[in-house]
């Protein structure tokens, strides 16, 4: 065990980013590829990372007045080949179904071909469609309005080049679909939602984002503005780590989105959709894991404290059991960021110190170990996840055990804080400003553009810029594109002040953008 | 409004109960068909059902130590193959998945030639051979043992003949996967979780059942034993609401899911797989769905009380909706069933009539409605769904408001009981025992026999029989199935008295078993 963790310390560094995040979740046994060519296995300790997310999620989705409801995997073709006719830059990897029956014939299975479905069904890459085809036989009047749904689902979008919870062909996500009967009430939606990610990111991941809004050529195909919430990784690149658009009437009036308002006008909708999904707990790795492997932000945490008692198979064993079963019974009764605390006595038959390391690894925020020193003392010796070491050292604290379990919300609180000031430090001070020309930008990241996986670590950069539009922006784009950079999002809120010249085409610049290398 | 529920009491009586259900799916506003067939989509209030059956049953599976996992949706074609040379019975309709792109060509959306799959993926309508793969990696040595997966997924298996909630092409579930060091710690896991499904249906769905064991020629394909719970409909037809299968070491042969045992040798493990799915809403509706609509059990309502402002746009509805806010607070921090009160003030913007009349027909078991009068008297007016009419008239209660709000736990608590009772007494009451013969059995179902939708009720039997195995039992479904009759299960905990002989066979009978028409 102990060489699996050293050899983890060892792969780690930013010099191999990419490597170092596969080993931290199959350390943390979190998933793992399967059979499926681009598809994923969740296991327990990752699915539970997901149903934490899920919970919460769902719990302010809800709040904020929408209804959870459950469309169906299949689409028809006629649906896609609709939105591909009025939708630009529509994507195409999607899972096809052209059979709905298997046959044996000459022992070998196979596609019936008596049993091909007259129109192919397309496995659901995101639902706007069959959503929007309810919603024009769900709307009639603006008594109907605004209506506010949300789903939970998985999504297929085929990809080649996979990497867990990242990117993979099938993932979990939730989608909102909601449909407005003006601009200004649909664009508050698609805003309030932005600031719905934003706070969930902050709170519950304890992972700093910039909301901004995206340039024009990377919006939703089919999306009048499209935003996003952008967060940093430890290897400096940036994580789309949720998306909210405002569609216009584009998807209305394809798909006959109509109400009849108190002037009895028919008129069509205003609809916006928006949508996180799996890859949030790739970015809980990239943000707060380390050289020991996983941190899990206590607010998501599927266990906050684990109890594992020191057994050597001797008498005093029953005792150090009963102390633990006791204090295990204690802590559950407590409660940490407004929820009961998930604990967990470890009693698998392994040893302590194999134990210890297993959820270190898989970045329980507080791991106690009692021994018989411990029970004879009344005490709690503990290790906090978020500072393990000291230097190389690791720490552990002692404490009676009422004071532990007495301050156990708070120390659970405290940790949910530190880990979100530690990754807010380096979001803060790695957004590089003051570029006055493209070269500056470019020499800035120039240098470490050339393997896109152990490059130094940059940041990201602010810069002010025009606004380009059409041709002007795609030769911006292929201009970043050299240097593997993209840009992110337009951060919300900035202030009026000048800007200065725009770095691309040394005109009068109007805003900030944010560029960074990218998952 | 009151149209539409007096066509819903007129098309129901046990003369056309398929449409009479039909009817209260729409008029509960709880699923539609979807323009893909097979498909249904779940809106809002049927959702909100399945929610609470998912969280309640969930906290089960998890309390008896299960973890949830989330497994790939294809299955590549090669794993159906084995289990098709390896299975008898195995089910061929399959959504299979034989293109990853579409192409644009000739202005015709189609599956890319181009992108054909090397192997067909099948679309999971189970998840055994997928998991079974996983297992065999997971599983080395005893101490890996037991291992207890769960899952919630949406399964697809082709449908041509649909009906909402009972039979669709795809549907939501959950699937438990145990992988056990022997045979009776396996078959102890399968039986756990059939009583694990029958207290739930009984406590949570308010539905009784009868819990047994499935005859050899119903079992799961593979399976070396199936067990079933058993819920009877109003129309006195069965549904089978659960399954639990202990599946011997068939699939770990199959899948060489094998472990080292303490004395070093490598051993076979011993499985078993169990599920509920969404099917359980269809049974919750025909067990306690009424002339009115659904009525729904307290303790999977997505809303309890409801409260109806009655408002006249006149001056006091301020007061009246003030009172009714107020109201809605006082309970929704009380609990009942052991969760807190879920409340829902309705201030959509149509008349109060057709909100009362909504939620009748929606099931919501405390319809509250609040007037002016109510306001100065400090009261509360409400019905009770589950009793809600005198003869022809409905039944409202007054009670002053503090008494209300103490007692709104032990009103839902009672409605829940009281929705269990009349569906047990109607269960109990109607199993008839006491055939002699066969002839007796057909005589009594016979006149029942000629369409399937429109049957008299009937209930269900209990006959004793002997077991027959092989082409025998085929002989006996044969003659079952000309009655449109199905052996059910073998009710567990039969006594050892003496059973007199077999009605199939005449020859001395071992064993009682349920007949039933089915869905």
């Amino acid at each position: 065990m102990q060489r699996a963790l050293s050899t983890l310390r060892e792969s780690n560094g930013k010099s191999n980013f990419a490597e170092w995040y596969q080993t931290v979740v199959r350390e943390a046994d979190m998933a793992e590829t399967s059979p499926v060519r681009g598809s994923m296995i969740i296991k327990p300790w990752g699915y539970g990372i997901w149903e934490q997310i899920q919970r919460q999620l769902d719990g302010r989705i809800k709040e904020s007045g929408h209804d959870n409801c459950y469309f169906p995997l299949f689409i028809p073709l006629s649906f896609i080949a609709k939105e591909a006719q009025h939708v630009e830059g529509f994507a195409k990897e999607m899972a096809v179904v052209t059979h709905h029956r298997l046959k044996m014939s000459g022992g070998v299975l196979a596609p019936d071909p008596e049993a091909r479905l007259e129109e192919p069904l397309v496995v659901r890459p995101t639902s706007e469609t069959i959503i929007g085809d309810a919603f024009s036989r769900w709307i009639k009047s603006h008594r109907d309005l605004p209506l506010l749904i949300n789903q939970w689902a998985n999504v297929v979008r085929w990809e080649m080049r996979t990497r867990l919870f990242l990117r993979t062909s099938e993932f979990l996500w939730q989608e909102g679909h909601t449909a407005h009967a003006d601009a200004g009430e649909a664009m508050a939606e698609a805003l309030n939602i932005l600031e719905m990610y934003r706070d969930f990111a902050e709170t519950v991941l304890a992972t700093p984002v910039i909301a901004g809004e995206k340039p024009e050529n990377e919006r939703f195909p089919g999306a009048v503005n499209t935003y996003s919430i952008e967060a940093m990784m430890q290897d400096g690149k940036a994580l789309q780590a949720g998306t909210s658009h405002y569609l216009g009437t584009h998807f209305a009036d394809a798909q006959n989105i109509r109400f009849q308002n108190e002037a009895g006008e028919l008129t069509p909708c205003h609809t916006t959709s928006w949508g996180v999904s799996t890859r949030l707990i790739g970015g809980v790795i990239m943000v707060h894991g380390d050289d020991d492997g996983l941190r899990i932000p206590p607010a998501i945490a599927p266990r906050q404290i684990v109890i594992v008692p020191m057994l050597r198979n001797k008498p005093e064993d029953a005792d150090v059991l009963g102390y633990c079963e006791s204090l295990s019974h204690a802590l559950s009764r407590e409660t940490a960021l407004d929820d009961r605390i998930r604990v967990q006595l470890d009693t698998k038959d392994i040893k302590s110190a194999d134990k210890r390391w297993n959820w270190v690894r898989r970045g329980a925020p507080i791991i106690v170990e009692i021994g018989p020193r411990d029970v004879a003392n009344g005490n709690v010796t503990f290790m906090r996840r978020d500072q393990l070491r000291d230097g190389d050292k690791v720490q552990s604290h002692a404490m009676p055990r009422e004071r532990f379990v007495a301050d156990a919300g708070n120390l659970l609180s405290a940790i949910q804080v530190r880990l979100f000031s530690e990754a807010r430090t380096r979001l803060e001070g790695n957004i590089k400003t003051g570029f006055k020309n493209f070269d500056e930008l470019a020499g800035y990241f120039g240098g470490a553009g050339d393997d896109d996986e152990s490059g130094e670590f940059r940041g990201w950069a602010r810069v002010p810029w025009s606004r380009p539009s059409g041709a002007a922006l795609e030769e911006v784009d292929e201009r970043l594109k050299k240097l593997k950079l993209t840009i992110r999002n337009a951060p919300l809120g900035q202030s009026a002040a000048s800007l200065g010249k725009c770095i691309f085409t040394g005109q009068r610049a109007t805003q900030e953008i944010l560029i960074a290398r990218a998952y």
